[in-house]
């Protein structure tokens, strides 16, 4: 097996698993606008966060949803913060549950970070029809 | 009721859900090495992070463990997380579970908060006898 | 007196100091907006920022809002930085000294982050009618 | 030589490289909107940055962007990485290169940081005609 | 008058800022360590850090301390925080005022940025006979 | 082909680039401390940093190397940059292009974080006889 077979085959599995979390129509989506300069950043997206990090046991995917957007909240990234958070929906999180995570995010990433994140949250509730 | 009334209510009920979380030798130690250089930010760990945060309803105390460390990891915080790597393992985080929280934390945090992390979850899982 | 009536008591503390800091219109304002969702983080911004540290004795209000802005312009919070702002401006900070906080902050934070506070400050000297 | 004769002479050096490396009409428009505000961290950008630092040797100017634009991507400032980056391909850095440099940064800044940087070079691309 | 007679003027006016800051000994000492490698850092703290902002009009010597301290917590840097806290207490900050900077930090930076910043904190004041 | 069977594929190829970029010492020190612990995040680390980064065409690895350091100074995390210094280094980064870096780095990172990687790579300089 080349290294390229072992790419394609990643990258296949991963996918599926982007499709499972932030749905079909977002992948598809994402295909559309594709190209040569999004596309290794892509495609390792899909190998190594979803194919690889995403199907590991030891964490189901809503515990890797919850930790995932406690550290895009601590790491200050509103853009990645608000697709995870519809994977974290999709995952099943529920809004209290969020609420929860970003009202105790404050106590270890101060208020600035907390507050930015329920606003992203919001958002993003109210666009699920969750709010 | 005055707010110093109120403040000395609220550090009495974290000072018991700190003992549980971090054990009553843990506050031993603190209490012993607390002066008035410490003493504010001390009481309000207690009377806000404890009593205030880590009682509330939403997530259970492995929740908020998980996403604690979690948060730690992305803050670059190695002295704080060494603490909450304590309290996680109080809560129910297995040494599989913190593997894994970390190992998830590549992908968005990068490698080097990851090891980092691992470096400081090693130490005080062998602290622990649970390496 | 219960956990619950001592988080009463700081909150209306909190409140009247919020007051004071961004004004009542802004209190007002934060109010009508209130909801489940944001209610515990905005409560404990009363209780814990506003009745519990901006009281306290050793630094006076202009320079607590002088290391707030600081702080937040290393943290790279600009919505938090924005409000700040307009309670360093109601505590008695200057055009000049705003200027001269994130002129300063080059060499510690590096420009990037000064030039992304100033741009911010201009913003708010603006709208208060003192750029 | 007074220090404000050193100063003055820093800053028509600073001044030629900054127009070297972001443009004559950016420098101009750059000019336009100076003020007493922004006069003192603009000057020391000339000075300092421009004047002293992106003239030294050992490294040339596209590996000076190449670290530049890889730091701002780390820090999370995408208004300085904006005009960074209009350096960076004026110094000789091909859409190839900077795809590579984002995407490189995945494994060290993680997913967030290297997608908003590569947003932010998609935009600055297309904006010089070379996406 | 030459970019090169310009850098020299500024580093000479920013090492007597320096050792009014830092202590003449502290500069000795320094200069004893100093060598081509660390030579251009060195020589651009002096230039632009101590002659070019820290003599400023706008705040006085202990309010830019205050702010740099403050910065120095939320960015996570404590060598460089070790450094000026030594400064800050030359510049006439008191134990009490330099707890209450790192108290407030709690609200913006988290507690972990808070705490990591008091120990340091206890560590200078204790080497120079003030805790 | 499984994705196990791609997992095993890209970790050979890693590991003979980790071996290339940091020594066969580095990669059998490495091994001979491995464990169920450490395993994944090193598995991933050989297969995608070192198999699917540091492979790509469009930058050499001595820009991959420089550009990575560049990072690990402004994000702070002295372990992995000591690693990387190796690795720039072995890749021909020289002492006075690794000082540059670092000295570049003032003006977007600030001082402290390239005066706390000017430390760290004066240390490894010394390891490595090249001081």
């Amino acid at each position: 097996m080349t290294d390229q077979e072992a790419h394609e085959t990643l990258k296949e599995s991963g996918r599926k698993v982007l499709a499972d979390v932030l749905g079909e129509s977002y992948l598809a989506k994402r295909d559309a606008t594709n190209n040569d300069f999004w596309g290794p950043a892509r495609q390792f997206s899909e190998e190594f966060a979803y194919a690889s990090l995403w199907t590991r046991d030891g964490l189901d995917r809503k515990q890797r949803s919850m930790i995932t957007v406690a550290m895009l909240c601590a790491l200050n990234r509103p853009h990645e913060l608000k697709i995870h958070l519809v994977g974290a929906i999709n995952n099943g999180c529920s809004k209290l549950e969020l609420r929860e995570i970003f009202t105790h995010a404050i106590a270890y990433a101060g208020f600035p970070a907390a507050i930015d994140a329920l606003r992203v949250a919001e958002e993003v509730l109210k666009e699920q029809g969750k709010f």
